[in-house]
């Protein structure tokens, strides 16, 4: 990685000479915790604003190389298989002027980037959108120079987020959403043993509809991908929930070919 | 539209100073004609390559917007249902001395012009591709300043393609292979009435293998979109096959709703 520096203020860096301009990548990283759908954010330094991990293209990266350098640097994130869905190219849609006239920003932010970076950041940027599905109890993120913290929210209580990034998490969900009805992908999202009743959660998380139980399971189970896992003998009378493992030769060719209408 | 034009050489314009640098869009526009699946291409001046339609992006242009007036500009075709797929974003994806050296292209292109577009031109675009399916009998292409034919091509019979288009060609087929799994989108590709002949050798073309004749036309059938028309009465046993409709109000539900795995 490039690591000349530009432009500094505090601790914000840019390296615009070596990076391309208009072009920005953001990615929505997906966990599943506590029975909840949650979406990893960083919170911009001198705002209320919060956004998603993102960044710029260096004129030596390819754009998927990018976003993964961007997600790695941005959340100690390693080896995360990322999936691009859409690309946001809305004239105004990261308008600085726009987000300060809203009072979402703090000027400071940008006050002592000297005025040739400034002019570069607030050009407009077209930004591509990559998603990933992640296990949080193996990550350990944390906020990059931009930022003063890296949290994870539900996506049912998200906070106000910048520019267009609330309609980039919608487009992502949107992307599942269909990609569900071919592809089981989300239940990477799944602890290593899971109940159907967590697998139905997250499939109502995304779904963002209520789904009737005992259909799911039959459904689901059909697929031919679970793994039921023998009760642990307690001694007692065992009313605990069946535990599943994912059948991953059989998940691999699921993926492949996908479920649904085959001809 | 802008129309300053900052730039000639013999009738090539480009107005670098109101489009926005380092991106641009490119359209795969397929039809369905003889029985064939079709992408319509563009032949550039001054080369032996084809090129899709497509180009670049003005500061006052929404890039949905910049796709759908490249494809009216290039193709004569209005109102056309583009559907964004994917964004190429690899370094040297477009690197003109790339396709000099490889001898695809005659440098007389960029002859006259003046440096500073020269430069603009010859820099790193990442491009976003549309598609879409059109009627080629209600269409009249026409090539554009850039160009001197505008044809149809057999997906089977490409020429040889400018910088990475035939990956771009490739990645659509992809796109659309996937969504036939769960939305029977290209069936707009047909005439207003067909045989399951006809449907058949176009889910053919785009899987790109041979399906089972009554499989095929049972699972269909099921779907439930289609009307079968009544054979006109010739006087003489009538072997001829069955003529089918779309039933508008069922297929537009059945794209809202998607066919496949349902929960």
């Amino acid at each position: 990685m490039i690591n000349k520096t530009r432009s500094k203020t505090e601790d914000i860096e840019f390296d615009i000479d070596n990076l391309i301009p208009g072009n920005s990548v953001d990615c929505v990283i997906f966990g599943f915790e506590n029975q909840q759908l949650k979406i990893l954010l960083l919170k911009w330094k001198f705002s209320n604003l919060w956004t998603l991990p993102g960044g710029f293209i260096y004129k030596t990266d390819d754009m998927d190389s990018a976003a993964r350098r961007i997600l790695e640097e941005r959340t100690n994130l390693e080896n995360i298989f990322l999936n691009q869905f859409h690309t946001f190219g809305n004239m105004n849609r990261n308008l600085l002027h726009k987000a300060f006239n809203e009072k979402k920003l703090d000027k400071n932010i940008f006050y002592s980037l000297d005025e040739e970076t400034r002019k570069w950041i607030s050009s407009r940027f077209i930004t591509t959108g990559y998603f990933a599905f992640i296990d949080i109890k193996s990550s350990s993120p944390k906020p990059d120079y931009l930022s003063e913290k890296c949290e994870w929210f539900s996506i049912d209580e998200l906070p106000n987020l910048v520019y267009d990034h609330n309609d980039i998490i919608k487009k992502a969900l949107d992307y599942i959403r269909i990609q569900l009805n071919y592809l089981p992908v989300s239940i990477n999202l799944l602890p290593h043993k899971f109940t159907m009743q967590q697998l139905q959660k997250l499939y109502e998380d995304i779904l963002k509809k209520k789904l009737e139980r005992s259909n799911f399971q039959r459904k689901m189970l059909k697929l031919g991908i679970f793994i039921r896992m023998e009760k642990e003998y307690t001694g007692s009378a065992n009313k605990a929930p069946y535990l599943y493992c994912i059948d991953k030769p059989k998940y691999i060719e699921l993926i492949k070919n996908g479920i649904g209408f085959t001809y």
